[in-house]
């Protein structure tokens, strides 16, 4: 039996024998009683077992390593005592699978860059049961809030034979034998001979491929892994990671900050009341802004502003930044932290920025130099969300195409949908790991990623 | 507003003015009135739109191709006809986007062959767009049964370092420049100068990481693309599918299996219910024997036979097969399909099969000769899941390894769990394509997949 289907259902199994199945967390055995943290992995919080002197195994049981497992029976009570309310006094114990002292994770504090070496043990420790309990329970609630409001779950593919997304470095796949390419007769490498039948790519964005979809079902949302073979090394940057692209028809980009802005409340929410146990810990051990910070962008009306406005309130405000403030510069995360920390004090949409520094496909405003794109800032992060309308014009477009030196006969799929039968729509894109960071108050995405990918992930050993 | 939003709660808007927003699938226009069926994705069916010949621009409406998007204001009304209980009485209508005679999908009925060869329109259909709503709500049907249970949604990762996973060819992902590979001093292509720094690939199952997260949360499931460059040309194969992967502690095969058999029965109600619409579509259309075959599996308890017994009444049976029947053979599709269509007439699931015909981590029986391993064979199909209790033991697993040629400095991660508090654990995996084709009976695999990719995918136009 689950740890958690007992204590949901405390009142059937008060002073009642139960049987659970689960590993060491934490002991102590002393003259007169022993002591085990039990956890099976159905709640965060162990489950304490009272063994009593008389065990026969009492030894066997006081010798035991962190991490074995164990088959308890014994009686379920009442402590009295509010951290820790009920116990298993202990009638029989039978160890399942031994741990040694070989087991890296020992009792005292280990760091978190030590836990990067062991990514197939580390889910044993509070900190990452806690993060990955969330990332699972986050996931969930982004699905559960669109197949709510009748979003359609599209996957769009993960291979790709177009390198044309524009969003930097790609990662190309290939069955080819290294040491032995066929070549054309221009001496190149012939990709006609590789498993696809031309030079084949991991994607970089679900976007274009949304759109299709949204020109049929009208609400859709793609959520899955892309890919970027970027060597930053950074604590916020990976090679692998899970991006969630919502896309909306008959909509402009103030619909899609409303659905932006509900998504975010909801999960915050659904958090908040699933997951109590391990945001209270994230709370206390990691980040103990983090429920002001969540309650703060639960209660309040996100604002709106657009670019322009932004520059000219961070060039009034005196503040000295590292880059300079002035219209045209994208915004650095210092200027987004300080626009939704000091100047909006809450989230905050920045709107309508100059088309020279967002997206080919981004729609473009009357006014000749901005496009109907929009950031979505919270305090202590930054952006979170990008997101804008898409350019529905087929001759918008492509003016567009040829401003950014993009060739038509790239994007005949996606003009086609300017051709038949075109309608406004706007869509955003959340970076998964980026979310799960800004809910739990992490700080390295390694960190929230169960085998994080990044520039010779496979050659260091963190 | 959303169709979908007016048909359910019709009471409210029934005699009222609405303005909806769709496409064009399918007009008629008489000398006397106008018959629109407008689709905007929230429903299946589409809502008819009636247009007098009052209207100022019938003419240009009564030009419109396939597809065009329109803006439509008018007064819902109900028409005392079954087939379709409601209308709309436009007041006014507003060509938002216009089509053309170019649109590829006209009228007459087109085959699935052609649909391929324009991936990012064929949602636009009543065959595609059933498929892909049915897709979409499989998905969250399965999301939805995990999470209610308290299973933890953990995300493999899809760039993998080991080629050891023992299921098939594999990608490279590489980002090395083929004109210019470095070379080590053996004159052998020098991986350590690669992204990842050594040889990568595209993961083809997070069954051995899914282990590694079941040891630390009891409950858990993945579920994610998986590749295979298999170069299989056949309509139940692909090089990139999703596959969910349930990963259960303190488990034997058993209980794998009885949740195997409850998710199973939970999703096929789920889309009887909540996609009646679509479902209905197919039974009429694609597979008249569905309901009998999806109904007969919510309703029937599963068999369970052993593999052993399997054979023995295949070779009782009489019946001439391609393969002969003889133990030590694998199963192929004509012998599944007997059993569950014939012998047993009902979902069948069969278990303890030779171990050499199974992977290495599967449990080895005390008779020496077989594995815990079982499948779950469907009428209609044959095999829809794979499972097995995997060997919990190390000295079992070692053995396992000397017998199947496995290197253990390969595996020290899969070690590890069996030597730090060991449980018996069991799980599964579903093709979540080739449920996607048994739930709607599409026959090939690449009708089911907004983008398929497949040997020589981008060089052939189907």
């Amino acid at each position: 039996m689950k740890i958690r289907e007992i204590l949901e259902d405390i009142d059937q199994y008060l002073d009642t024998e139960v049987k659970v199945e689960g590993w060491i967390r934490n002991s102590r055995f002393g003259k007169n009683v022993g002591f085990i943290e039990l956890n099976d992995g159905s709640t965060f919080k162990n489950l304490q077992i009272v063994v009593s002197t008389d065990a026969l195994n009492y030894d066997e049981l006081s010798h035991q390593f962190l991490s074995t497992s164990l088959k308890v029976i014994g009686k379920l009570v009442a402590t009295g005592n509010n951290k820790t309310p009920y116990e298993i006094q202990a009638s029989d114990i039978k160890v399942l699978g031994e741990s040694s002292d070989k087991f890296p994770i020992q009792k005292q504090r280990q760091t978190l860059e030590f836990m990067r070496t062991i990514p197939h043990l580390r889910p044993r420790t509070n900190t990452y049961r806690a993060v990955f309990k969330v990332r699972s329970s986050l996931a969930y609630a982004l699905h559960k809030f669109f197949q709510e409001r009748g979003f359609l779950y599209v996957n769009p593919p993960i291979v790709t034979g177009s390198d044309a997304e524009g969003a930097g470095e790609m990662f190309n796949i290939t069955t080819m034998n290294p040491d032995e390419l066929p070549m054309n007769e221009e001496g190149k490498v012939d990709y006609s001979k590789d498993f696809f039948g031309k030079k084949s790519y991991l994607t970089v964005s679900g976007q274009l491929e949304a759109e299709d979809y949204a020109l049929a079902f009208g609400d859709v949302y793609t959520f899955g892994p892309t890919f970027r073979a970027e060597e930053s090394n950074t604590p916020r940057h990976a090679a692998e990671f899970w991006m969630l692209e919502p896309e909306i028809a008959f909509a402009d980009y103030n619909v899609a900050m409303d659905v932006a802005e509900d998504m975010i409340k909801y999960v915050i929410d659904y958090l908040l009341e699933n997951n109590a146990d391990e945001m209270e810990f994230f709370n206390r051990f990691i980040d103990e802004g983090l429920f002001d910070r969540l309650n703060q962008v639960r209660n309040k009306e996100f604002a709106r502003i657009t670019y322009t406005e932004a520059i000219e309130r961070l060039q009034a405000s005196g503040e000295k930044f590292e880059f300079p403030v002035e219209w045209g510069m994208d915004l650095q995360t210092e200027h987004e932290r300080y626009l939704s920390e000091t100047i909006v004090n809450g989230p905050v949409f920045v709107t309508d920025y100059p088309k020279d520094i967002k997206a080919f496909y981004m729609k473009r405003n009357d006014d000749g130099k901005t496009v109907a794109a929009f950031d979505m800032l919270v305090p202590g992060v930054g952006e979170l969300i990008g997101g804008s309308q898409r350019e529905e014009r087929l001759d918008e477009l492509l003016k567009s195409f040829e401003e950014n030196g993009l060739a038509e006969e790239d994007y005949q799929n996606y003009l086609d949908l300017r051709r038949f039968g075109t309608v406004v729509h706007s869509g955003f894109g959340l970076g998964f790991e980026r979310a799960v960071m800004y809910v739990t108050g992490m700080k390295n995405i390694r960190d929230v990623i169960p085998y994080p990918r990044y520039v010779n992930a496979f050659s260091q050993k963190n």
